[in-house]
Order: structure tokens, then sequence, then C-alpha cells
């Protein structure tokens, strides 16, 4: 089942994919109901940063990095690398070397169930990585992975194509059919919770504006 | 045994804390005979910030942030929010809608053994967190916890009123009655630190200084 | 068995290890064969670093930190102090004391599978620490370890003299006898990846660049 | 997304689940490619067993069995439970009372990304059980979630239907529509491994039996 | 404020200490309303066994077993010993001649949020310990602690004459005071389950006796 | 470095390695002065059992398992396999047919810091086993290692023909020149436990046996 690249990938709206990057992780979390989020142990490297893109999703086996050079290839302008090592693996996958060819070829971050390293170069160039662990144990290039075929990675599902938002809270995959209904609700949520923002930031309560206390009286709570 | 809110708890005299703010956490640590100390799994969010406050503490279910929006109000300038869940839970209780409002109630940090999100807004509102996970996972508001009531908090009895001392180095509880002669015994240590400082600082051995020699000497120790 | 400091360590050239600082962890480790990494449960407390020199070794009991005062006054300009418990501790082991000695005898920086403290103050200075854990639970100085002698550190020997390299992708070891030639390599390993990089960030791929191509056909890659 | 039950399901032929079953995870895993298995976080709470099953698969809420007992309905016998709670969770979903039902409902087992309680009386009753923890901590009836929809498990797609082999090695899955095949490679290998078996226990060396002496040769291999 | 040997410690009623023992873990944390549970790290090092009795607590330095020889002269028959360090330590605190010793006064087994050792021999013996760790790593006696004070074990504040009770789900303490109204409960939930167990084994669903069906039909779930 | 297999080892006297099984880890690992314990996260696959023997020690890349069966060939009556992977592997290096050939040539068991597979196999087998993990994914044979040569194994380095003593406390490793000394030392230990055992398995105290009450009393203790 491995040793497969599809090329020809279908992508969500380049503006609907800035637009849900620019809401991020937890507010697109919660406008699509809570789905999506990758397990919180892949952690940013490059902190204070936003990005959204495309998946190309790279199912490699453990220790061998072999299908990045294949999956850069497939990169158009905007997308993210995912990639999942079909065992466990915290070697250092990705380096300044591939990442300069991401970079040269319009990628905007790489997600990745395991290591990678050369940390310090990833940040001087910018570029954004989330990843389970920093290793400089270096990897092979023996055997055959897949590319932009779906994958699980951090505990979630990706399919080539999929909008993966990431910053500083981790990172959450958005299905490519639904992304522009989930920009559409992301951004009704920013809007309400502005609002609330200005009457919480002059000192008005949440108990108040979300009219719960009526509520914590009737289930019992009781000040003393 | 949940569904309690203390309003009217005491505090230690405000520059008594802010007296142990400026010692730090192992000063402080020290200076109370080693106790006190939160388990290292709370890790600072925003680096490099030491501060001191009253602890108003939060028993709170897993997963569900209610008692938060209860804690706020009873928040006074200065104080520190604390909360514990009654069972383990990484969810993000705590982003940046609720740091907007505790700002507005002159709150100073949050300790958490559970997790908090948005953390780059909280980075930028310069609202320090110490937490044992970044997560984006949502809670609900369903169910009555405490407030102001006795906690365990990774590892420490925490109640109402203790003065939560926490830095870079982790988080340090001190018993509100004791806190006047800890920060006491505190400055006396910085005190005599700083004559060492300046001595080894400028090439003394602390060999010579401790005046260790003859003790390592009469233990056996061999140079060879 | 404990109870030793080893006076006189040879120590590699100044030059060679300044060498080897400049490369970094990932390239030394690859120039010699991929060996030497320590684990990556050492995470940096100061990012952006890269600094190398000879292994001052400690040998400690757990939870006990006054071999460190016995191997400060063995330091000379350029060492690293290497400290291993002799059983698992994350006690706060080193804090901005330690460090003030260690920096006024020339000291870069130090590796310890512990805990240290002060790392706020550490960081202020500009001295660079690996360690397991950040803690601020104090050490006694009770028993005798050993300095200069060999250890484990984080699953791998280290020798006094040894030269450590050490950067945000962790820590690495090289044999004192081996660190000329590991040098040799690692600048041609920089060598060849600095006209590899020019020719990726001008966009041309890795799989011509490396040809790949054909070998990833013969193992039967299929693109669809 | 949530709130469906799939009461209709196919499942694989009776034969070739209990077939596989007898194979054992080890062997199936390796018949089908290496694919399949679930995380080694999943640890057998009833040692000594082997069992093969079809999944009636389980999304539920953290810390929240109601779907358990929908689930319940929807078993036939030899079917196997399968949970994956929607966000991290160790709480104990399962019991003594859960255990009856399904046990009467002809259930042969639980896998659960989660905990489970009661362990005593599962293990007293010879109801196997894989999970993440065990913990006494309750959950509650509150939330929808789904049965018999895909799900994630333990880093594993898995699909109701699909058959599930687990033995004291972990957990793996077969897709339902390779079970066939994969049980006849599984009993190919099986079948060779016998003869190799016997050969073992006679004192004959693997380097003779898989004839790799000349390959380690010329690999360089030196006896010295 | 250690260096403390409180004497006389009162204790529950043999036969409620006894009756929750039988009663076990997850019964009486139910019971409870769901409170009272140790952290699931402190695994039982010795199965199907279920015990209660009378805490003795113990607080000690790391890796230092003074004190559970200060301990042992305080139990009587029926205690249990729980010890909690002041920092944490995976040293082997307990084996087999604290053990022998223990047995002799009537003590029912460990709960210990840190290492032991000699486990064939405390099996062997039938002497139960639930620990945090099993480690060789031989302890001090060193420095001073205290016996029978209050302190904080796997997350949860214990104090002398609590009721513990212990199985293969973890730990669980019932404060003294509650114990005899903590039994009531517990028996009243055994009879209700009783009831409940008889009809899950005759095939009746959950679904019916907990009368679900029309709420999960109003909360919207739909079989497809 | 690897490549390399080490025909002839020395090995400690036969009676001496029997004499040191018999007294076990905790024994053995007080008797050399609280030294060599390997990592306690190394954990007995099959309880209940203590076994010596001379070390066979195989260096072997990571998820490779081609050097067990250069190991084997070297194996005598009464050795033990301790593997370590040169960088941190789960896979499951080890199975039935491996345990059948290592029996057939006498071995006495497998230490290993990383997974096996096959454990009910393993265990029906009486073939003991410590292991990191248990997990089966497979292994490839596509690598060199080496046989013999010095390794770290879980933090302690080990040589061929150096003394494994392994039961349910974990692994301990003994120099084989220290093998003859080690065991006079732990016998006359074993000596001095037994007639301890009896007196406080007839109900005399610690406090009293070692003479503790006046120092305890000189260091403060206080009975309340």
């Amino acid at each position: 089942m491995s040793g497969i690249v599809v090329r020809n990938i279908e992508r969500a709206d380049p503006d609907v994919i800035d637009g849900l990057g620019a809401c991020g992780v937890a507010t697109v979390h919660e406008a699509q109901g809570r789905i999506g989020l990758l397990g919180s142990h892949l952690q940013p490297r490059l902190s204070g940063v936003r990005i959204a893109g495309s998946a190309v999703t790279i199912s490699a086996p453990p220790g061998d990095n072999w299908m990045l050079h294949v999956a850069i290839e497939q990169l158009r302008q905007g997308d993210i690398l995912v990639l999942a090592p079909t065992s466990p693996s915290e070697h250092g996958y990705f380096g300044d070397l591939l990442a300069t060819s991401a970079i040269a070829r319009g990628c905007r971050g790489l997600i990745i169930d395991a290591g990678v390293r050369d940390v310090r170069d990833l940040r001087e160039m910018g570029f954004p990585v989330w990843s389970k662990a920093v290793f400089a144990q270096g990897t092979v290039k023996a055997d055959l992975g897949s590319v932009n075929v779906p994958i699980i990675c951090a505990g979630m599902e990706i399919e080539a194509g999929d909008v993966i938002v990431a910053d500083d809270d981790g990172v959450c995959v958005v299905r490519r059919a639904d992304a522009a209904d989930v920009l559409k609700r992301s951004l009704e949520r920013e809007a309400k919770e502005e609002d609330k923002r200005q009457r919480l930031a002059a000192g008005e309560l949440g108990l108040d504006i979300y009219d719960m206390r009526q509520k914590l009286a009737q289930m019992g709570l009781k000040y003393v």
C-alpha cells in the first residue's frame, strides 16, 4: 500500500485558507464543532506564528526521510507538509536543507509527528515547524512511503488538500470541503467575541454578559 | 462538597506579597525550609516574568471552566487565579477572553494544573500563565465546582489567600500567616547571597568561601 | 568508587573545539558517523546558542550538588560542566551563584541530566544550560561523588576532556582523540551542503540534485 | 457530526475472524505488510488472552460513557467494542456492569483509548480489555457521541466491521475486505515459521537457516 | 515543620473499615460523590487484592526511608502505611525486611508515591503495595520526616486515621468522620447494582433498564 | 565503529554467577555499593523469575534486529543477551523464534532497551525478558551493528562477560572482575538480614534492632 504519489490534489480557495489562518486554531476548532485538533504533543518550534495552508501529506517509514524529497516536488505556493511515520519515531527527519528547498517551493510550514533538527536555522529562516521532538539523530533514504494519501497524524486523519491551521495553541485540520463554511462560522464567532472582549475589558463580568447567575443559583451555587 | 463560593478571604500584606515576588521562587522556597513547591510539570507560558499574589482558588470539574467566571468576580487587585481540576484534564480552560476579564479585575496571573489556549494572545497581553498543557480543546459550562476552598494543585495544598510566587523556576506557595516571616528570611538569604555572588564573580571558589576543603578531605575525597 | 577528583585532564586543541562549535550538533553528529548524541530529554534552557568545550565531568549523588563546587576549581577557560546523578534526580543542582562562579572560571555552559533553577538569572547572564528539568527544589551537600571520571550522561559515556557540542538540537560528544578528524569531516560536510543549499534555494529539487528519480522508480514508486 | 448510530454493519466471515484470532497480533501484523497496529500504550488488563472479533466502534465525549449503552444494543455474537474519546481522557468508562451486559450480548472484549475500572471483576469474569489506563474515576451520561462510525483509536483508523485482533502483544486492525486474504497469508507465515522453529529448537542457527553469513561478510562484518 | 510523630490517632470503626474494603475502590469512590481517588500512577504490585485500613501517614525526605521505621512502631492491627516523599523520588523505600516488620505489627499494606523493591518477596509474603515505581535503588537514613501528620499523596490530602481503600482499580481515601456514612451509601449502591447486574446478565439492555431511549432521542440521536 | 563481533569473551565463574542470581538485584546492588542498576523503565515481562548470566552484548541499529542472529551464535550455556539500540526504538526486536533459538543455545534471558513481541509465547516458554516496551512492530535486517562490544543499556555501561542479575526489581550489572567479591559481600549481607528478619518477624522493632532511638532524639524527633 505504500509507494504511491498522488500528483493532482484539490485545494481549498486561497482566500478561505488565509482567512482560516488569521482566525487561528482555537477559533477554528470551536467554529467547526470542536473537532479536528491534533494531539498536544506536537509543539511549535517557532513561537508567535499563525499559519494555514493545504496539506501535502507524507506517510514515511520510521527513521527514513526519503519521501520528503518526493513530497517537496508536489508542493505549490501556500502548502504545508504533514508527515506521519508508519511507526513511532523521534528521528530528525527535517533540517535546514529540506527547509531551504521547501521554502523555495512556496511551503508555509511543516507538521510532523516525529523529530526535526537544525532548529536554530529553521528559526532564523522563519520556517515554522510543529513537531513531536527535536533530535539531531539522522535518517536514512532506504524505503518507500507515499505522498498525498490519507494519513493519521497525531491522532487525526488528514487527507491531501485538507486545510491545516497551526499556531502556538497547536494544530487543527479542516476538511477541504468544509473550509468555506468553517471560515464563515469562525468569523461570526470572532465578531461576537470582539464585542464581549470590549465589555470584559471594561470590567463587566462574564457572569452578567452570559447571564449565568440564575442558572448557577438554580444548580445550587452558594455564596458564603 | 462542591458548589461553594467563599467571598471574603483574608490576604497577606500587599508589600509583603510584592517583596516575595521580587525574591522569586528559588529564594522563597529555600527561605521557608524547602517546602511549598508545586510540581515541575507546571510550565511558564510567558517567560522572564516573576509574580506574586494572593490565591483565589478554583476547584473545577474536568473539562468544565464555568467556575472561572465565578472566580473572576472574587478577584481583587493583585490576586492570582489557581485552578485544580477534580480529575486530570488537559482541556484549554482559559483563553484570551477570560484573560481580558481577569486583567480588568486586577489579576496578576493564572496557575492551572490543566490546559490553556490562545497562548499567543496571552503573551501579547502580557498575562502570565503556568499550566500543565497548551491545548485548544474547549470546555463546557455544565457543572458546579467551588471557589476559594482549599484545593490540591500540582501536589500542593493551597488555601484562598495564600501567597503564590511564580517565575521561570516554577510555582511556590507561602501560607498567608507565614508570609511576613518568609519574606524576612528571604531578604536575609538574598543579602548573604549578594556578598557571595561578588566574591564568586571575582574568582574566589565556593570551596574556600564555604570552607569545604577540610570536610571533603575528612570524608575521603582524593585528588589524583 | 566515588570520592575521586582527577586534576590534570587532557583537552583537545582549542581551535578544533571552536571549529566544532561553529558546525553545530547535527553536522558534527553526522560527520562522526551518527554517534555521540545524548538523549533528547536534555533541553536547552537558553535558546539560539551554540557552544563547544572540553568536558569536566561530575558524578554526583541524587539531590546532592557538593561536587559542583569541587568541579568548578578544575575548570579552565573554555570548559563545559557535565553532570550525571548516580540515580535519577530532578532536583535543582545549579543556580545563579554556581553560574557566577563557573563563568568566573571561564566555563562555557552546563550539561546536566537533572534539574537546574534560577533560569531567569541564567538567561540574563547568558549562561547556557541543557537540563532534564527546571525545578527549584534544593540540594544538599552531604555525600561525595567524583570529578573528571568517566560518566554516563543521558545515555552516552563521556570522559573528561571529551569535546561537548551543544545547541538547540541537543548535545553531542566527540572523543578527544577524534576531535580534529571529526572537525575536518564536519567542514567537508558543510562545504558540500553549502553548494546544495544554494541550488535548493534556487528551486532545484533534491530529487534531481541527489539523482534519486531512477532509484525511486526501480523501487516501485508510482505517480498517479 | 455526532449523534449517529449505524445499525447494520457488515462483518467478516466468522471462520476468518476466528482464524485471525488464532494467529495473533504479531503474525497478522506481519502478514498484512506491517500495518494496522494500534499504539503500544493500550495495555492488556487480562493477560494470556488472544481474541478476534468485528469492531463495533464508539466515538465518545471525554469522560462520558453514555454511548457504550447505545453500542451494546448493536453488538452481535463475536463482536468487540472499540472506543475512542473525542479528546484525551483517562476516566473509567467501563466496569463490571457494562461487562455483564456486553457478555450477555456475545461481546468478546473491549479496546479503549481511555480508562476502565472494576478490573478485578473483569478478570474474574474473563472479559478481556485493552486500555490506556485503569482509573476508578467515574463518567457522566450527558452528551451524544456516535456508534459504528469510523474512528481513530490509538493512532489507527477503525471502521465498524473491521476485524480486531488482540493479545498480549497489543491490538491490530484488519480491514474487513482484506480479512480472508490476510488470514491466508498469516497461515502461510505460520507454516513457514513452524519449520524454522523446529530447526532452531534443534540448535541450527538463524545465520544458516536464513543464509545470512555471506551477506553479512559482504557488508563488512568482522569477527575478532 | 518536620520531625514530629503523632502517637495517638483516632481510627474509624473496624467493621466500617472492613465493610469499605469489601466494597472496593470504584464503589466507594462513587458512593462518596466521586472524590478521594489518588493518582492512577500508583500501581498495585500484587494483583487481585482488595484492602482497607486506617492510614498511618509518613512524610519522608526524598530517598530517605528512616521514618518508615518510626512509623512501624505506630502501627496497630489493621493499619495501612501511606508514604509521600517531600519531593519526587523513585527510590526503593520499602523491601522485604520492612514488610516483615510491618506484618508483625498487623499492617495490611503500603501506599507509596515513590518506589519499592524486593517485590518478588513482597508477593510471596502476600503483602500488598501500591507504588509509583519498582526500583532497587537504596535509600539512606539521614534526615527526619514526620509520622501521622497530614500529607499530600498522589494528589490527595490524607490525614492519619483516614480510611484507605485499595484494589486493582487504584487507591481511594475516605475521611474518618465520613466512613460510616460512605459505607452505608456504598452498600446501597451495591444493592442497586446487584439487581441491575442480574437483569443485564439476562440480556436486558441498559437503554431500557435506565430508561435512556427517550432522552437520547430528544437530544437528537439518529439511528441509520 | 560498528560491524564487529568479538568471539572470545571471558566470563565469570559459573558458581559465582549462580550465587549472584540467588541473591537477587536488591541485595547485589547494595552489596556492591549501590551501583550498577539499569533504568527502571526496563520491565520484567515474565514475573517471579530471578536470573543471572554472562552478558553477550549487542549494539543494534534502531528497528533492525539482524545482529541478534549474529549474537545467538556467540551464546554459551548460561549467557544473557543484552541489547541496546543506537538510537531510541520501541520496535519488537525479539519474539518466539529468536527465543527458541536462544534457548537452544543455553541462553537464560534477554535484557533489551527496546521492544519485544510474542510475549504470550515467551511466557509459555518460560523465557524471561526485561524490556522497555511490548510492541508487535516488526524490524528489518538491513544494517550492521556489533556484538560483544561495550554498550550503554538503559543508562549503564555493560561489557561482554559482565554478570547480569535480573528479577522483578529490575536489572543490575556486576563487573566480571568484581563478581566473586560482590557475591561474598552479598552473602554476608544476606546472613545479616536473615537474623534481622527473624527478629522483625517476632515483633521486635527496627528502632531497637538498629539502635535508632537515641540518634532520632538527638536530631530532634518529637513524639506528641
